[in-house]
C-alpha cells in the first residue's frame, strides 16, 4: 500500500477575481430571478429563472462554474433595464469579453449591458444603498397589443394626479407591513421610501420610485393601492391610513408583474468612484 | 313542375352600413398587413397576415364575411399604434360592441382601439392625406433584449444631430426613387414629405416622420441611408444627393422591420369632423 504523502504540496486555488456586471432582461418568459436548483444545476421542469441561465452562460465563458449575487431578486414576469450582479471567477477575462461572451450564450430575452473588475470588497447586493424600480399601466378602454410585455392594464380613468399625492404619504422610513406579501421572509419591515413619482404621458400612467430596499412584493402592492385611488374608490388619504394600519388585508391587492422593471440599484458616489462603476447606479 | 314565381320579389340586399375602426399591433411574427390569399380564405401555410386575422374576428362579430381597406399596408415585421381600416357590414353594431367584440377574437399581439359609423364618403386610405411612422434605434454596445421586438439596434455612436440636418434635405415634394424597393408598384415615386425629426433620447435614436403617402420600404430605406450619416460614413450633404441621383442602388441598405411603427394616418380636420373620427387622427 503507498503511503500517505503529507508533504505534497496542495494545488494552489487560483486567486479569484470579482466582477460587477449589468444585466437586461424581459422577465415575461421566466420563473424570476432566483435559482430554483442547486448551483450548478438546471431548475426543476417547467421553470426557467434568470439566475440559472446567466450563470450558465457566465460558466461557459469561464469555462468554470460561476455564481451570481444580484443586487435585488426580481419575481416572476418583472423585468430589468440594470440588474446588477457580482461574481468571483478563477479566470479573468477583459469586461468586453465577459459582456459579449455572456450575452452571445444568452436567449434573446437576456443580455449583459456592461462588467467592471472589482475588489472583494463590492457587493451587488450589500453595497448598494438605494433600488429603483418603474411601474407602467395602460389607462385606456382597450388591452395593450403593442408593447402589452411590459404594461398592465387599467380601463377605467385612473387620476394620476390623485395617486401622485397619495404615494407622497409613504415617503421616508416607515413599517410597510401593509404593503408586504405574507411570505416575505425579511425580519422587519422598516423601509426607507425615497421617492416616488406618479405622472401620465398619455395613456400611460408611470409610477417611479426608490428606496434604500423593498420588501417582497413592496412595489406591486403599493400600486395595487394606488390604482385603488386613482380609480377614485378611495381618497387621497386612504395610502396613508394603510400605512399607519400597518394590515396587508386592508390594502389593494397586488399589481400585476408585467407591468414592473427594475431599473437597477444606486450605489453611493464613492462607491462608484472606488470601482469604477457606470455613473448610472451612482445614488 | 312549378312554374317560375315571377314576381316573387327578390330578398332586398341589406343595407351596408361603413366603419372606421383604428387598429393596434405588434407586428413581430405576422407576414405583414396584406392577405395573401381571396378574402375569406386563410392564408397560405407557413404565412399569417395582420388582413386575413383581422378579417376574421370582424366577421365573426358579424356574423359574415367582412372585408377591410387599410390606410396603409405594413410590411412583415413592421407594428402599428393606430392603423386605420375601415369595412362595411350589413349588420350593426354600434362601436364599443365593435371593438370589445373584435378585440376578444384577436390573438394578444392585436387590439382594436376605438369604432366610428361613417358614411361611404370616408375612405381609410384616400380619404388620409398624409402617414406617420417612427423608426427607434437602440445605440449602445450591446443588442436589446427588454423592448427588442419595437428597436432596431446600432453598436456604433450614431451622430443624431447630424442624421436631422440631413434628413432635412428630403423636405418637400420630391421624386424618391432613390428610397423606393425595386419591388414597389407605385405609378410614380413623387411624395410630398411634410416633417422629419430625428433625436437621441438616452440610448434610443428616433426618426419621426411624415408625408402625405410613402413608397413601399420608404421609411426603412430612408432610416438605411440616415444610419450611414449617423455613423459618420457619409457627410450630411450625402442625403440630398441621394435624392438628387434618384438611384436606389447608390443609397444605404433597408433598415429592419422590427424598429418601424406606423403611428397612423392623418385625415384632414374637415373630415375628421365630419365623420366624427378620434381626434388624434386629425392632421
Amino acid at each position: 500500500m503507498p503511503r500517505s504523502l503529507p508533504d505534497t504540496p496542495v494545488a494552489a486555488a487560483a486567486p479569484l477575481q470579482r466582477y460587477a456586471m449589468g444585466i437586461e432582461y424581459d422577465g415575461s418568459e421566466f420563473s424570476g430571478w432566483q435559482r430554483l436548483s442547486k448551483h450548478g444545476e438546471r431548475d426543476p421542469e417547467g421553470y426557467t429563472t434568470l439566475q440559472s441561465v446567466i450563470e450558465e452562460a457566465l460558466s461557459f465563458v469561464a469555462g468554470t462554474p460561476i455564481e451570481t449575487i444580484c443586487a435585488g431578486r426580481t419575481d416572476a414576469g418583472v423585468h430589468a433595464a440594470g440588474q446588477v450582479v457580482h461574481f468571483d471567477s478563477p479566470v479573468q477575462r477583459d469586461p468586453r469579453g465577459w459582456v459579449l461572451g455572456t450575452t452571445s450564450k444568452l436567449p434573446p430575452a437576456i443580455g449583459a449591458l456592461w462588467c467592471v473588475p472589482v475588489s472583494d470588497e463590492f457587493h451587488a447586493r450589500f453595497s448598494a444603498r438605494a433600488r429603483r424600480y418603474r411601474y407602467s399601466i395602460l389607462n385606456r378602454q382597450v388591452r395593450p397589443a403593442l408593447n402589452r410585455h411590459v404594461l398592465t392594464w387599467e380601463r377605467r380613468r385612473l387620476d394620476a394626479d390623485a395617486m401622485h399625492r397619495a404615494a407622497q404619504s409613504l415617503l421616508g422610513e416607515n413599517d410597510f407591513s401593509a404593503f408586504r406579501t405574507v411570505h416575505c421572509q425579511a425580519p422587519h419591515a422598516r423601509r426607507e421610501l425615497q421617492e416616488i413619482v406618479v405622472r401620465r404621458d398619455g395613456d400611460v400612467v408611470t409610477v417611479e420610485v426608490q428606496a434604500n430596499a423593498f420588501l417582497h412584493h413592496m412595489v406591486r402592492n403599493i400600486v395595487g393601492s394606488l390604482l385603488v385611488v386613482g380609480r377614485g374608490d378611495a381618497p387621497d388619504s386612504w395610502i396613508a391610513e394603510l400605512l399607519a394600519g400597518r394590515d396587508r388585508t386592508r390594502a389593494g391587492p397586488t399589481a400585476p408583474a408585467s407591468g414592473l422593471v427594475f431599473l437597477g440599484p444606486r450605489y453611493p458616489a464613492d462607491v462608484v468612484a472606488r470601482f469604477g462603476l457606470p455613473e448610472h447606479v451612482r445614488l
